[in-house]
């Protein structure tokens, strides 16, 4: 490629990586220098309970000495157990200190998935709150070789037992505050392993990087505009991707972080109003939750605060609620194994302008890539070709990057199948549209084919969600002898409101194609998984039923 | 370390780095997600010239491309003599995109400086600004054989000569809008090859990769918190660092770039107030020139801009003249050895209510590190020991992480040396605060050694610059049979000001220990070098002369 001539490798001789110029990245170093530059600042709040980034620092070298002197090293595997609490926090920063793998545990799992998860990843520690004290003993019961257990007792929470030899605090007290910790001899180890819910079959252990760690909090940074003067309030559960880096992006910007054991609106609006609460996030039902909050609940504040969503698409009226509320919704996409949020839908300053419906429908899309991720595309996954940007050709959406998982671990065909061609299978079907923002129409196994025409489940679901007596709505294909398939609607109405089936399908009828519209409708609230997705799964077998 | 048992090797079996899950950093991928994400938004002023996102990427794949089709490829150097205008910004990007290295050139070095980095550096093409077309013919003409030259046909400028085969324009035209850049293959190569000025000797060309880049432009972010709205006034020199690496950061964030051909103040306060400029940064003598500019050039615009300061402290008056104009001066301090900036005085919200002489004592310091930079220490130089944290111990500030030089180019010695240790050897001597907080005393060879107490010359200084008739001053040792050294200041008196040596010694004798005191005061204009340090080597030689 270079046709001149020249002193070859005059920019590599002598040039080399070295210790002055060169260090493995890691997010540890962003608590590190917080507490060094601001060392009395607020860095977590969490009831009456206030550490400063000196004391969270120390803490941190606690954990991570104490760790190192019951043995556990180098990708060793620490599960924990726990609600947005100082403790899972710690656990962010403890473990990687010393080479070790933190395991978060959606705390809404059962025994038996706990047992699995604990078995699986080769736990050599397990650190649990009270309040899950049934579940993991349960759980622990079911293992030829059950790990140490350390309990937390959080004053914040009544209930449960002490299951371990020790509780946290007192394991605290075992290390030492001024612990020399150690970056990661490489960046691509191992910092963190998380469990996919999965809707069917065992949950796939994800298992992400310092390098990826380090670059997605920055760019969580970057999307969000955090500053030193954010206050981030934990709604969106940290066991779910690390809580989307923000537990390390939050403290590389030395902003302050609002734990919060359980997602209750009233505990949340005094949050945001008590402690001026700027960014926070949540699934789309974490939104709808406030917006139909009792009126006594609500409380006003003066900062507009950034509430990030995905999962789902945020509805219009849900972005119009929470914008009169004193929110600006930003909708995310992305996976356990993109560290969370792969793309945003990065706002442009014209479209404030825009009819509320308009810039609804803008806020609707998925978006683009985040700044630190290198390349989200639409391809059809059998040429691996971009579709064309029309906004109506389907393709999945893929990406690649640095912050794209190591893989599954323990499992190489789901890895190789993850990453075939050289890019990310998301399994997600979308759009591009004219502008380059991307929209997703569908999970792969989730589209209808009716008459040989694709019919969106999310598409349908979204005409469902305007009507105004729904809270709920999830679409599935019914199987059907004269069209192959059929769109079956589950729909749960709002406290106190009465319809028809005749009524949500005319209704369909009225605003969109009527191929595509429901032909069955069952009222009923819908099956969930741990992490709060809607189990279609479930949903295809009560339609086999029908 | 590990010292328990378990599956070796689970978390990297099946698990390296891949095309779907690494990608080597570049800064380049900043320019390509703001042109996808925000294709027409404002991303460079330059006179009535403006350029969205779209048309900025599409003329630097051009560049990349017209660099390729004349044979330039991965290590070659790309020269350019050029103010800050739009084609040394695309030269930032251009020459990356197909592992080229760019060679940013210091437009006010004579020929012969000029003539000896070319050879040096082995430039396989200049492009030049016909502004400094004298100075390029001459050090052309003294190469035994000079790199093909390529014109910057600068409207916003008069007069010099055409020296090459083509101009800019034409040359970007010769290459594809939609050429397919390659990241490098790996992070750690070359981006950029900057010369120190150098106040004696021969310069060094200091080597900067593109690891380093894409951090130190995160870092910048994070530090002066860009964000899409900000628009950046080129008022320091992009040949500079480049730039600060604010080259890559405010396209990172997707900000608008204000070129500036020349430091001109009525210029800048047009600038300012008619773009809405939010950040800008240069020496300190920038904005004394701001301060001192004649009424009739001030403008008053209703934004704060963020004024980054650095080469030296900031006195008060200038920190409290620059905010009566509605700026916020933040202090910065680094080398080109770390891409620019490698500390920053942080602000903390509670200063905000300290006096102004207060707040100027703290912004005085050199602070703490980037956010993107490991670590920064004041060290004894002798016993690599990190100083007590007492304000009065001098030491050595030394930093190391991944925002510092590959090294010097073929200039092994000078690379080793500032290397010793496992540290990079700033050469500036400094104290760290209780806080943490460093604060540079002086340069190791500056320092004034009377009656066996070290002085320090910036201390001097300081008291002369707090004198209502002084302009500038610089103080160095002049040789004394008894003292062995005594404080000699060379002063520049504020235009239209008259002083004796008796007023200046005893206003100094007034404030400060009288030991420090210069013994000799001289008056004048002070030599400086290209980039505007004043020459104290030079000083040196006119005091053996007294």
């Amino acid at each position: 490629m270079n046709d001149t001539t020249g002193e070859a490798g005059v920019f590599d001789a002598g040039l080399e990586r070295r210790e002055a110029n060169f260090a493995p990245l890691t997010p540890v170093t962003f608590l590190a220098r917080s507490a060094d530059v601001y060392p009395d600042k607020l860095a977590v709040v969490h009831g009456d309970m206030r550490l400063t980034y000196g004391e969270l620092y120390a803490r941190c070298r606690r954990f991570a000495s104490a760790l190192r002197r019951r043995g556990i090293g180098q990708d060793d595997v620490v599960a924990v157990m726990s609600p947005n609490i100082p403790a899972l926090l710690e656990a962010h920063y403890g473990p990687a200190m010393i080479g070790a793998v933190l395991n978060p545990l959606n705390i809404r799992l059962d025994a038996g998935a706990i047992a699995f998860i604990l078995e699986h990843g080769g736990a050599k520690l397990l650190i649990t709150d009270r309040e899950f004290s049934d579940t993991i003993k349960e759980a622990l019961s079911r293992m030829d070789s059950p790990p140490p257990v350390i309990d937390i007792d959080d004053p914040m929470h009544e209930g449960g037992e002490l299951l371990g030899e020790t509780d946290y605090e007192s394991f605290l007290l075992e290390g030492d505050p001024a612990f020399a910790w150690q970056r990661p001899e490489d960046e691509w180890r191992a910092i963190s392993l998380n469990y996919t819910s999965g809707t069917t079959g065992n949950p796939k252990g994800v298992v992400v990087h310092h390098r990826g760690a380090y670059l997605n909090a920055l760019g969580q940074i970057l999307v969000h505009g955090l500053t030193r003067q954010s206050v981030y309030l934990w709604t969106l559960p940290m066991f779910h991707c690390n809580g989307w880096t923000y537990t390390w992006g939050v403290t590389a910007i030395g902003g302050t972080h609002v734990c919060l054991r359980r997602v209750d609106p009233g505990l949340i609006f005094d949050l945001i109003a008590d402690e001026g609460v700027t960014h926070m996030c949540g699934a789309p039902i974490v939104l709808n939750m406030m917006i139909n909050a009792p009126s006594q609940l609500r409380r006003s504040f003066p900062q507009t605060v950034d509430a990030g969503t995905g999962g789902a698409a945020p509805p219009a009226a849900v972005i119009e609620a929470m914008e009169g509320m004193g929110f600006h919704v930003t909708h995310l996409y992305g996976t356990t194994e993109a560290y969370g949020p792969a793309t945003v839908c990065a706002w442009h300053d014209e479209w404030d302008a825009l009819p509320m419906a308009e810039r609804a429908r803008k806020s609707a899309r998925q978006g683009v890539r985040y700044p630190t991720l290198e390349e989200v595309m639409v391809l059809d996954p059998t040429t691996m070709q971009p579709v064309p940007p029309d906004g109506e050709t389907m393709g999945e959406i893929m990406y690649r990057g640095n912050t794209v998982m190591k893989g599954y671990l323990k499992n190489p065909t789901a890895t190789e199948a993850a990453f075939a061609g050289g890019w990310y299978h998301s399994g997600d079907l979308a759009v591009v549209h004219p502008d380059g923002y991307i929209e997703v129409r569908d999970r792969s196994k989730d589209i209808i084919i009716s008459g040989g025409e694709n019919i969106s489940s999310i598409e349908v679901e979204g005409m469902l969600y305007k009507h105004p007596k729904v809270l709920e709505a999830a679409v599935v294909a019914r199987p059907d002898e004269k069209w192959g398939e059929t769109p079956c609607a589950f729909v749960t109405l709002k406290e106190g409101e009465e319809a028809t089936s005749e009524e949500i399908i005319g209704f369909c009828r009225d605003n969109m194609a009527h191929y595509k519209c429901p032909k069955t409708v069952l009222f009923g609230p819908l099956p969930k998984t741990s992490t709060g997705k809607i189990q279609k799964y479930e949903l295809r077998e009560r339609v086999k039923e029908i």
